[in-house]
């Protein structure tokens, strides 16, 4: 197997009518391990074993909901970075471990478009032998500039991952993007935004995704995704919360997970959301937290 | 033993010369357990056996500054509490045997003055047959109205505490206050304040804290207070760190433990505080966090 692979020598001035050969596909990526007896443990937090994987019945009327797991890592100030477009890593190795032996048992991973800008995720399960789950990235005006290079289609090449679902609010996607997804597998999934807000709703978001076939979701950030689904009432969307926390404090200014604060009677502060059926599991440094939103 | 009280009777406007008879004490307070297996697992954590009492040898030369643990409990989202001035109950039973095992263990329980004037602490060690820590409470200016029926000091009359002593900055504290606190056994401690800032240096009020004798001194809070030791250098005094986290969210607004945000080369964020030697224990819904800050 290929180790080593030349730097891409294509013209930058390439014209479309004339594509450049594809780039030869990357190094064999490092593996993971991800030990039984740590996976157990997370077994009755994931998605039933049906909706594991890509390309369920795709005939379902009404299409099914698919389980949401939103799942992410943050320091002990619920920071996910330093800063926002800023990667920062937090949890140890058996966390990283953890985080694919979720992906080999979600159909599709979701990622804001800030994320996908900001990090040229893979989105790949990186544990030998396991199936890849279906990215999906949140785009409502379609900014983000996927191209031929993006490590996520790198990887499509390469046949260690799939090409991304771009759900998008734009009825004509830029074209040189439809093509490249269309070209690795993917595709622009199209919901109606708010016409207020210029968001979506999360529950239309998951509707089309149930369309596409896909049985469960995990959502793995970035903060804007991740609060707006702790928010009432669309944290009723979620299924199963899998946090793992670091033993460090990033300090005021980070990009933090905290839900926006609601106001009960009297203008004071409505009740916290909180966890049930709870486990805390220490990983290595990290623990990581399972449970479920009490309604 | 008394069980029922009446109501104080005394007129609102008796004059100090005619000073009203102390109230009944309140009714026997209820005790905690905190089981043995769970204690062994904090044991490494705590002050070495023999700073863990009032009245260590006062005549050393040069005083030698107390044994700091810093331990507070906090929402997933690093909240300790919903509002300022709002006592939140976040962590369980267990989370709380496991702090007044901690007041067993120290010396000293510390907070601010802000914490003392919101919640009217008792800071007293509700397990059976244990000893109660010497409150201190952290007040530059002096503006805790302490009086007759402050929680602490009702726990003093009935024997079931200590009372505090003040450290500030002032230097004719309020007269009244001082006559309460020296009835009681309290009294105030000078310590130079910043003369920019009007704020101590952590490294003097515990260097004042060990000419009192105390060997030991748990932080409890609040937020400011919890903040400030978790910035640099002031992080330095801290020799021992037990957090307990509540699997709950409280939401943006919240008393949040961050500690301040420092910029290193190049205008970047400097890198994050981070605990070594860390252990974490499920307790009941909660997990507690056991670590030293990494120097």
């Amino acid at each position: 197997m290929q180790t080593q692979q030349p730097p891409a020598t294509a013209p930058a001035s390439a014209s479309a009518a004339a594509p450049t050969p594809l780039p030869p596909p990357p190094p064999p990526a490092e593996t993971l391990i991800f030990p039984p007896s740590n996976a157990t443990k997370l077994t009755p937090h994931l998605p039933p074993p049906h909706l594991q994987h890509n390309d369920q019945d795709q005939n379902q009327d009404p299409p099914r909901r698919p389980f949401v797991t939103l799942t992410f890592a943050t320091s002990l100030d619920s920071s996910l970075s330093l800063a926002p477009g800023t990667r920062t890593v937090l949890s140890g190795p058996q966390s990283k471990a953890m985080t694919h032996h979720l992906r080999a048992h979600h159909a599709a991973i979701l990622i804001g478009v800030g994320t996908a800008v900001a990090d040229d995720p893979g989105l790949n399960c990186l544990i030998a032998g396991a199936r890849s789950p279906r990215p999906v990235v949140v785009d409502p005006r379609a900014r983000w500039a996927l191209h031929r290079d993006s490590k996520v289609l790198q990887l499509v090449r390469a046949g260690q991952g799939l090409a991304p679902f771009i759900v998008t609010a734009e009825r004509e996607p830029p074209a040189g993007v439809a093509a490249l997804l269309a070209e690795h597998g993917g595709r622009f999934l199209f919901v109606e935004a708010g016409p207020e807000t210029g968001r979506f709703r999360w529950a239309d978001v998951f509707d089309v995704l149930g369309r596409e076939g896909l049985g469960s979701v995990m959502v793995e950030g970035g903060g804007e995704v991740i609060n707006s689904l702790l928010a009432e009432p669309e944290c009723g969307l979620v299924d199963s919360v899998i946090v793992t926390i670091a033993p460090t404090w990033l300090g005021q200014g980070g990009v933090v997970v905290s839900p926006p604060r609601t106001v009960g009677e009297g203008g004071r502060p409505s009740a916290p959301l909180r966890l049930t059926g709870v486990e805390w599991h220490p990983l290595g440094e990290d623990v990581v937290l399972c449970g479920k939103i009490l309604r």
